[in-house]
């Protein structure tokens, strides 16, 4: 029997820099997914189905949600957006890593709906520089900036509800802790107990 | 303020080889403490208090206890054997990883008196290299031997208690997994949550 994959939730307040530093992992770490969200948007040019999004009916995704098919979803400006269980299921009983980026939200449904997940929360190193990281976002007027500013602030207190927090103040770095983090996660109990049962039914093995 | 260093409980059935890789272990981090055990046992020749034991009067070691500065203790052939909690914590205190290795029931106890360690059961490849290891140690008689591998064998029954289990198959790679699971445990959300409140009192943070 081969371990099944960790399923990595990288989270974060906006402008933490969570997008940046998964964008990394996954450059270095090829043999690893990136999950793929349904959604009930129209595809934009050069958007392919099944790489940047699969894109479903409205029909298709409540089946999703009444199939509980979904680890979490939302609904954006009109549009329905969903991670598909099925679809990461997959993966993980490949014994590949998938990583999941989203918000803090998202993360915690995921937390419901997928308890062995590992959950990363992403945090600037100041808030001074939290600031500095939303402006330069910013074609948005300053009091939308100020609006997004004092959100990301109060998404911090969401860190608590998570298992592991990393400073992103280099992401080089950063995203190193995030893969150290998935190489420790693979030796979790959870993920590797079925060897001491193989080995145990190799030999008399008493207690069990 | 400085993270609080990793207490790490290296344990695992007699035989499976955690002594071999907590020596590794500490070849490979030098900066990493190895917890010293407070016995009531006579020191040996070249043996050094403080460096191999703290060597104590029973009645000291009974103070320990009822003092609550035993992490765990045990009585062995009519000697006391524990590890000393303040001991420990200094050094935790400093920002340095700690290391315990030590037998599953003596693990199960840490457990108990300290849940923040980090608990990592050793196992062997296989049930024969675990009885060719045992016999290796061998001038034992062959009925002792036989009482050894089959406690050794319903040891492997504590692995559902532990945090992370490693197989020893090689020395070097099975060291290189534990010190990998330290430094993701430094990042873990109970060691890192006050950098979260540092960076939020320096500024407003909502919903705290």
């Amino acid at each position: 029997m081969k371990p099944q994959g960790v399923l990595l939730v990288l989270s974060g307040p906006s402008g933490a820099g969570k997008g940046t530093i998964c964008h990394r992992l996954c450059e270095m770490r090829p043999e690893m997914a990136y999950s793929v969200s349904a959604t009930t948007r129209a595809p934009r040019k050069g958007e392919t189905d099944g790489v940047n999004y699969f894109f479903v009916s409205r029909q298709k995704f409540q089946e999703m949600i009444t199939g509980n098919d979904l680890l979490e979803y939302a609904e954006i400006y009109g549009n329905c957006y969903g991670t598909p269980r099925s679809y990461v299921m997959d993966i993980l009983n490949q014994g590949r890593d998938v990583v999941l980026e989203i918000d803090p939200q998202g993360a915690l449904q995921v937390k419901k709906t997928f308890p062995d997940a590992v959950f990363v929360f992403i945090v600037p190193p100041s808030l001074d520089e939290l600031s500095k990281r939303i402006y330069k976002r910013g074609t948005a007027t300053e009091e939308v900036i100020k609006r997004r500013l004092s959100a990301a602030t109060s998404e911090l207190a969401y860190a608590s509800k998570y298992d592991y927090i990393i400073v992103n103040d280099e992401v080089e770095k950063a995203a190193n802790k995030v893969g150290n983090i998935i190489d420790a996660e693979r030796n979790r109990a959870v993920r590797t107990f079925f060897i001491v049962d193989e080995i145990c039914q190799n030999g008399i093995c008493e207690e069990r």
